[in-house]
C-alpha cells in the first residue's frame, strides 16, 4: 500500500522538481543573480520585483507593436512568488491585483468619450469601444499571458489562481482586486482549457506508473487502498478515462472511473471493494450499464473552468462507440454533507421543540423503544446520537426502522434543500448542471464507516438519459427545476406528508 | 515531381474531406435537414440560421449558469457558411458581424453608470468596470467559442478569419463591424495558439508523407521542385522545424528551414539547388552556423498571431541543445519587391528627368556604353529596360558594373524605405521584429529566374545576434532604429553620397 | 514521378549509408587499421582475413565454454566483403565455403562410432548422434551468427545470400560448396524471420516517407507512376500491408496490395488506373471482397523463407476483424510468360507444321481473313506476329476472335504446363501453394502496354476459399492437384477438345 | 507495500491470461471440441493428441514442399499441455521426447551411406552429409516451429523448456530423451533470442507500471520493498535496463539495474536502502562510476541462453554514450553460499579434528575468549554456532576480530573454490565468464539479515577493464584462470599461509 508519507514524500519531491525546473530554465538564460539571493520576504523587494517584471500596458496605437518581455522576466516572477510563504503569497497578490490592474482613470475618460460619440456614426462608435475595452484590460494580463508561453508557465498560473481563490474564500468581501485578479486568470485558463485542447487519455495498467500514481492520490470518492486496488480500477469491468492538457504534460486534470455491469449498480461494495471481477476478461454480453463511480478534479485553480462535464460527454462518446448498444448511463455517487445536514436539523428542531415536525408521533415512539432510551433522555436527541454516532447499522431492527425515515429526509436533502436556488449538495448541483436525472436513492449502498458517516450508507444515481440532458440542463440552470424519477418523487412527497421544515 | 494539377488535386481532396468530417459529424448526432436541403444563397436563410444558432449573451448575473447551446448548432453554422459562395459569405460575415455585436445601448449605459460610480468606493468601481466589460462582449464570441470545441472547429474558425481579412482588406474602411469580428477572432486565437501550446517538430524523411506533402506544397520562398528536392530539404545538413497544434493535427502552422554550414551562406544556390550533400553524413566539426533560409506561414487565418518569430527562438534553443558550440545564426533572407521598387523609382525619375539623384554622371556614361543605345533612348530607360529584363546577368560587364550601384540602392531600400516608420520591406520588418542585425547583402546570392527578377540576385542576412536580440527588438518596434552592420552602412552612405531621393 | 536517376541516387545513397555505419561502428571500437588500408583483391588478404575471423568450431565439450569472439571480426568480416567487387565476392564465398566448412574426417569417424554403437542402449546412441550432428556444423556457422548481432549484421546477411543465390544460379553444379553455405544460411534466416518475429503493418499516408518511397520502389507488380498514385493506393478503398522485422527497422520485406471492392474485380485498370475513388469515405456497405492485386517480395536473400503465403494469411485475418462480414478474397494477378510460352509454341508448331494441333481449320480460316494475309506467309507465322506486336489489340474483330482462342491457351497454360509436377507460371504456383483455387481468367483485364505484351491482356483470380485453403494446399504440394473453379475447367477441355500438345 | 498474496493474485492472474489468450485463439478457428471436454490425463489422450499434432518429418526431398500445419494443431498441443498437472506433464514430455524424436534407423542408415562414399567425389560426399543431418533432425522440431509462429507460442516453448529442464535436474541421468528436446528447444531459442532480435529497454518511472511490477516481482537479489523503493530504483543515479522481445511484449528478460556513483560501491545500504537522492537531480559531476548491483534473468527456461552477458555490454555501451568520460564499471555482488560453505568446512574440519588448519593457534583462542566458551565446547564448533547465528555481527570486538579471518576465507571461496574447473560460486562464475576481474572483497558490504547469513555481510565487486573483458573471458573459459587484483590475491595468499584444506 502507498502509505500516507510516502505519498507526502512523493509530493515534497513533485514541489522540489518545479522549483528545478525553473531554476534550470533560469539558469539557461544565465541569470543568477536573484537565484543566489532570494530576497524574500522584503517588501520592498516585492515592489522592485513587480516594477521591474509587470510592464506597462502599450499604447492601444502601438499594442501590435511592443515585443514581448525577455522570458526571464517570466522565470523571476515564477521564481521570486514561489520562494514567498502563505502570508507574503497574500501580500504580493495583493499588491499586484491593486497597482497593477485596471487604469480607472484612462476607463473613464473612454467612458466618457463614449458617451459624447453616441450620436456619431457607428463605425466611430466602435472604434471608441474597442479603446474602452482596450482600457478596461488589466496591465498584469500581459505577464499572465507571457507567464504561460514559459515551460511549466501554464501550471504555475493554475497553482497561483488556487492561491487566489483560498485567499478571497477566506478574506470574503475586502478583496475586490483579488477578484478581478481571479476573474482575469479564469478567462484566461478557460481559452487555454477549452475542449478542444485537451486530450483525452485512458488509463490502463499500461499507463505510465507515474500518471497512475498520481490518479491514486487524487482519487478523493472512493480512496485508493493499495495497488492491487489501484490496478483493479482499471482492470477488466472497469474503464479510467483523464482529460490531459499539451501544457501539462503527465498531469490528469480531470478523472472519470466507470464501472461496466449488467445493470446500474445500487452498491459501491460492488464496485470498489469486491474483486470478484480481477481475472476475468470482459464479456460484452453482460455490460449493459456505464456507472461513473468517481470523478475527481485535481486542480484546484481550474475551478469552474467547466472540465467535468466536458469529460462525462466524451467518455459517453467513447463507450457508445466501443459498445454501441450500450444505453444505461448513470453516476453512482456520494451525498456528502447530508449526515450533517441532518444533525443540524435535529439540533434545531430539538432546540425549537420541533420534533414531530420531522417524524410521525409513531416513528419516535419507535426511536425510544429502540433506543433504550434513559429517562430524561429526548427521542430527538437518540435519534441524533444513533446517526452521529453509526451504531443503528450493527442492528437490523433498527436500521429497517430508519430506512424509510432516512430515505425521505435524504431525497428532500438533494431535491428540495437550495443554494441560490440551486441543489445545495454539491454532487447533485454538478450532475443537474450535466442534464442528468436525479433517479434513485439507493439503501446500503456504501456501507464504509465514510460512507455511513456522510450519508447514513445511502448513495444516489444521476442517470443521464442522453437525449435528454439539454433539455434537463437548460431547465435546471436557467429555470431551477430538478428532473427526478417516480422513486425519488415518492420519497419527497413522502416528506412531504411527514415533516414540515 | 510533383506537378500542379496534382496538387489541385490534394487541395480538392482536403476540401471534401473537411466536409465530410463536418458532415459526419453532423450524422452522428442525427440532424440531417439543413444537410439535404442546404438552403443555399437564400438571405431569409441565413438570418433564420442566425437567429437560431447565435444564442443572445447571458446577463451578467446567469453568465455562468447559462448551458453550452448543443454542438449541433456550432456543426449547423459551420456546415452553412462551407455551403456558401465567396459573395454569399461577405453577405453573411457582414449580418453576423453586424447585427450579432456588441450591444451598444447596454455598453452606452454601463459608462454612463461607470462615471456616476467614479466617487464612489474602489469596490464599486471595479464591479461597474467588470459589468462594461462584459458588455463590451459581442453576442458572436460565444458562437466561436463553441464552435472552437467541436471537432475541426479551430481550423474552421481559422479559416473564417482568413476569409474575413480578405474582405477587410479589399472593402477598405466600410468594415468597421467586420474589424470588430477580426479582432475579436484574433484575440481568441491568440488565445489558443498561445505558444505554451504549440508542438515544435523536427521534420524528417521519417515523417508522415502526408506531413512532408505539406511542408512541400507551403514552401513558398524556395519553391520545393521534386521530392528529392524535398528529401533534401530534410536530410543531412539541414533541419526542418515546425510548430503544430493539438486542435488541427497534422497541420504545420509555420515551417522554418535551416541550413547547417560552415560559415553564414551567402548564396542560396548552395542550400537549395546543389546536391553534394546528399549522401554525406553530417561533420559536425563541419558545422558552425544555422542559415534559416526559409520561413513560411501557412494560415492566412493566423495573420498577426505572432509564431514566426517563437519559432525562430525555439529552433535556436533547440540548435544550441544539439551544437553546443554553434554561434552564428542568420537567416539568408529573399528580398522581394526590390526590383519593382527600382523600376518604379527609375520610371518616376525619367518623367521628372532626374536621373542624375539616382546614379553619378560617369555612371550613366558607362550605363549607355553598355547598353548600345539606340538614338533617341534615354539611359535612365535603357537601364530600367536591362533590370526588367535581366538581360545585365548575361553579361559579366554589365554584371561588374551594376554590382555597386544595385548594392547600394538595395542597401537603401531595405535601409531607408519605410512604411510607417518601419521597414517597407516586409520580411526585413520581420526579422527587425525579432530583434535581427541587417547584416549582409549578398551579391549574386539567388541567380534564379525568380531570383533576378525579384532583387536583381541580391539576397541578405539578417543575423541573429542572441544576446541583443531583446534589445535590438524593442529599439525597433519602439523608437524604429534599424541596427545594421558597417557593411550596409558603407552601402547607404554611398548611395546617400551618389543619390537623392 | 520518382525518374529512375533519382532512385539510383536513393540506392547509391542507402549504399553508402550501410557502409557508413560500419565505419561508425567500426570507429568506435576503435579498430582502423583495415578501413584505411582495404586490403582490396588479394587473395591473400582474404585467406588470412578468414583465417582470423572465422573461429575454429570448439570441441563438442567445450561448445558452451568458448566466448563469442570480439564484435569487430564481424565488423572487418562486414567491411571486407562490402569492398570486394563481385568477381572477388564469388572466389571469396567459394573460399568460405569450402575451407570453412564441415569438418568431413570428424563427420565420418562419428558416423564409424555411431554405426559401432547401434547395440548399445539408447542413452548412449543418443549421445553419439548428438555429437555426429554437432561435427556437421560448419565452422563458418558461428561467424554467421555472431554478425547477425551486430547492427545491420541481420541485413547484411540477408544480402550475402543474395549474393551467394546469384552465383548458385549462374555457375550451375559445381558449388555445392555454396550450396550448402545457402543452406545453412537459409537455415538460420528462416529461424530469424520466423512469423513470430515479423510485425504487420498497415502503410498509409501517415506513414513515414522513407517506408512510402520503398513500397513505390518495390512495387514491381503495376509499377506506381508517382506520388498521387502511390498515396491513391493507401487510400480509401485500398489497404497496403507489409512485414516489417526488429532487426531490419524501416524495410518492408514483403508487401501486399489489396483493394477493397463490392466485387471480385475482373480489371486491373478499375484498381490502379482509374481515380474515381480518390476523394471518397469508405462507404462499409459497398466492401464485399478484398482482391490482392499486388504481392511483392523486396529482399532477394529471403528466397524460400515463407513470408507472402503468412502476409496473406494475417491479412485476411485483419481485414476479417475489420469487416465481420467480408467473405470474398481473391487475387487479381498477371500470368506473367504466357505470351512468350505461346509464341514460343506458335513458333516450334510452325517449324513441325502442326498448326491444326492448337487452332481449328475454320480458326486458322479466320486469322487468314482477318490479317490479310500476304502470299506465302502461313497463317500460323501471322498469328505470332499478331500476338507479338499486341496489334490484335487495336481490332474489335480480331479481338473478338482470338478471345476464345486466347482464353483456352491461357487456361491449359496456366492449368496444364507443368515443372516438376508444379505449376509452371510462378505466380500460379504461389497461390497454389497457399491454398488458392484457380477460379476465373479475366479477358481485357490488363491492357496496358505491358499487360497486353505479358499475357494478351489476361489476368486471373486465385480465389481463396478460408476453409479449403488447409486441404488445397496439401493436395497441391504432395499431390500435385490443382483445384480449379467450372469456367477455368471448361476452358480447359475446350483447349483439350481442339489442341494437341 | 506490495503484500505476497497480492503478488501471488497477479501470478494467478497472469496465468489465468495466458489459458484466456490460448482459448480465444482457439475459439477464434472454430475448435471446440478438445476445449469442452479436456481429455486431462488419459495416457490414451496423450498419446491421441501427440500422433495427430506431431506431423511426420517430410522425406528429405519434399522437405521445401510440405505446407505448414493448420494452426489449431499448434493451439490444440498448449491448450492440451496446459491442461496437464505435473506429473502428466512429465508423462507428456517423456512420450514427445521419445516416440516422436530423431528416427534412428534412418540415421544410421544414412552414416552407414555415408562411409561408403568417403572415396567419392567432394560433391556426393556433401550430399550425403546433408541428408544425415536432415535425419538427425527430431520429429518434433517442425511441431516447436510451428508453436513458435503462434501468438503466444515463443512463450510457450520458453515455459515448456523451463519445465524440460526441472524434470532434467530432479530425474537425473535416466532422461536422455529429454535431454535431446532440451538441446532442440535451446538451439530454437537460441536463434529466436539472439541478440539482434532483443531490444534494449530504459525502465523508468514513466514506463507502463505492468512493466515496473514485474521488475519489482523479479528482483530476486535485493527485494524490493515497496513501491517507493521501486521509484528510487528507477529515478535520479540510477539506471535500470532490460532486454525484451518482439515475441514476448511487455516482459523483461533479464534486468539490470545500476547505480551511478562518484566511486565504485563499497556498500549496498548506499544505493538499496538509503533514500538521500530521492529528489535529487543528478550532478554529472558526480558521476565517475556505474555500479551494477542487481542483474537478474526472468525466464527459467532461457538457461544457457547468454542474455546477462550481452545486456551489461550493451549498458556499458549506453552508458559510454551518456556519460562519456565515465570509466569505472563494476559489480557490487552479493556471495550467495559463502556462509554455507564455510559452516559445512568447520563441520568437517570439526568432524576430522582439523581445526588449525583453518585458524591459526592466536586465533582460535581469540575465539575461546571472545565466545565465553562453556567448558566441553570445542572453538571450532562455537565459532560455527557464532556464523549460523550472526551473533557476532552485534558485537564489534568480535566483528573486528573476525574480519581478517572471514576476508580471507571468502576470498578463497570466490578464487580457489571450482567446480569443473570453473568458479563454485554462480555469481562469480557469470561476471568471470563476461571477462570482469575480481576486484575487491567489502566487509560490512550488505548488514541485511540476509546479507550477513549469506555472505556474512561480504560483498564483492567484479570490475569491468573494458579493454580486457575479451581477453580475460577467453582466458577463463578456456583456461580457467580467474585474473583478480592485488586485494584479493593478498587475502588469498593470507588464506594459503594460514589454512590448509
Amino acid at each position: 500500500m502507498l502509505s500516507q508519507p510516502v505519498i507526502y514524500a512523493f509530493r515534497a519531491s513533485l514541489k522540489c522538481w518545479q522549483r528545478r525546473t525553473v531554476r534550470k530554465a533560469a539558469l539557461k538564460f544565465g541569470i543568477c543573480r536573484w537565484l543566489s539571493t532570494p530576497t524574500r520576504g522584503a517588501v520592498t523587494g516585492m515592489e522592485e520585483i513587480l516594477a521591474r517584471v509587470v510592464s506597462p500596458l502599450p499604447t492601444y496605437e502601438t499594442r501590435e507593436k511592443s515585443p514581448p518581455p525577455p522570458e526571464v522576466n517570466s522565470l523571476e516572477f515564477m521564481h521570486f512568488y514561489k520562494s514567498l510563504d502563505t502570508g507574503e503569497k497574500l501580500d504580493f497578490l495583493a499588491k499586484l491585483s491593486r497597482d497593477f490592474g485596471v487604469d480607472h482613470k484612462s476607463v473613464s475618460e473612454f467612458a466618457r468619450k463614449l458617451l459624447h460619440t453616441q450620436l456619431r456614426d457607428l463605425s466611430t462608435i466602435l472604434q471608441v469601444e474597442d479603446r474602452l475595452r482596450y482600457s478596461l484590460t488589466p496591465r498584469y494580463k500581459q505577464l499572465l499571458n507571457h507567464i504561460s508561453r514559459v515551460e511549466g508557465g501554464v501550471k504555475f498560473l493554475v497553482d497561483l489562481r488556487a492561491d487566489v481563490l483560498e485567499i478571497i474564500s477566506s478574506k470574503g468581501s475586502e478583496s475586490s482586486h483579488l477578484r478581478d485578479l481571479n476573474g482575469t486568470l479564469k478567462s484566461l485558463l478557460s481559452e487555454w482549457f477549452s475542449v478542444g485542447l485537451l486530450r483525452l487519455e485512458r488509463i490502463t495498467w499500461q499507463s505510465p506508473c507515474e500518471i497512475l500514481q498520481k490518479i491514486s492520490q487524487y482519487e478523493a470518492v472512493h480512496p485508493v487502498r493499495n495497488w492491487a486496488d489501484l490496478k483493479h480500477r482499471v482492470g477488466p469491468y472497469r474503464r479510467c478515462y483523464a482529460f490531459t492538457h499539451a501544457a501539462m504534460p503527465g498531469e490528469p486534470l480531470v478523472v472519470l472511473h466507470v464501472a461496466l455491469t449488467e445493470e446500474i449498480s445500487d452498491k459501491i461494495q460492488c464496485i470498489v471493494r469486491e474483486f470478484s471481477t480481477f481475472d476475468l476478461e470482459e464479456d460484452v454480453n453482460k455490460i449493459n450499464a456505464a456507472v461513473f463511480y468517481s470523478i475527481s478534479s485535481t486542480q484546484a485553480g481550474l475551478q469552474g473552468v467547466e472540465l467535468g462535464n466536458y469529460l462525462i460527454k466524451r467518455v459517453v462518446r467513447e463507450l457508445q462507440s466501443e459498445f454501441p448498444h450500450m444505453a444505461q448511463f448513470s453516476s453512482l455517487s456520494p451525498i456528502p454533507g447530508f449526515s450533517l445536514w441532518l444533525q443540524g436539523l435535529l439540533n434545531q428542531y430539538q432546540k425549537e421543540g420541533r420534533g414531530l415536525d420531522l417524524l410521525s408521533e409513531q416513528e419516535w415512539q419507535q426511536v425510544e423503544q429502540a433506543t433504550d432510551l434513559s429517562p430524561g433522555t429526548s427521542a430527538i436527541y437518540a435519534l441524533r446520537e444513533l446517526i452521529a454516532t453509526s451504531q443503528w447499522m450493527r442492528s437490523e431492527r433498527l436500521s429497517c426502522f430508519l430506512e424509510p425515515i432516512l430515505m425521505r429526509l435524504c431525497a428532500w436533502y438533494l431535491y428540495g434543500e437550495k443554494r441560490r436556488g440551486y441543489a445545495l449538495n454539491p454532487v447533485a448541483n454538478f450532475h443537474l448542471q450535466n442534464g442528468a436525472t436525479l433517479w434513485r436513492l439507493n439503501w446500503h449502498a456504501d456501507t464504509s464507516p465514510k460512507g455511513v458517516a456522510n450519508s447514513c450508507g445511502i448513495m444516489v444515481n444521476y442517470r443521464y438519459f442522453l437525449n435528454e440532458t439539454s433539455k434537463n440542463s437548460a431547465l435546471y440552470l436557467q429555470n431551477k427545476v430538478i428532473v427526478a424519477s417516480d422513486q425519488v418523487l415518492g420519497l419527497v412527497s413522502q416528506f412531504q406528508k411527514n415533516s414540515k421544515l
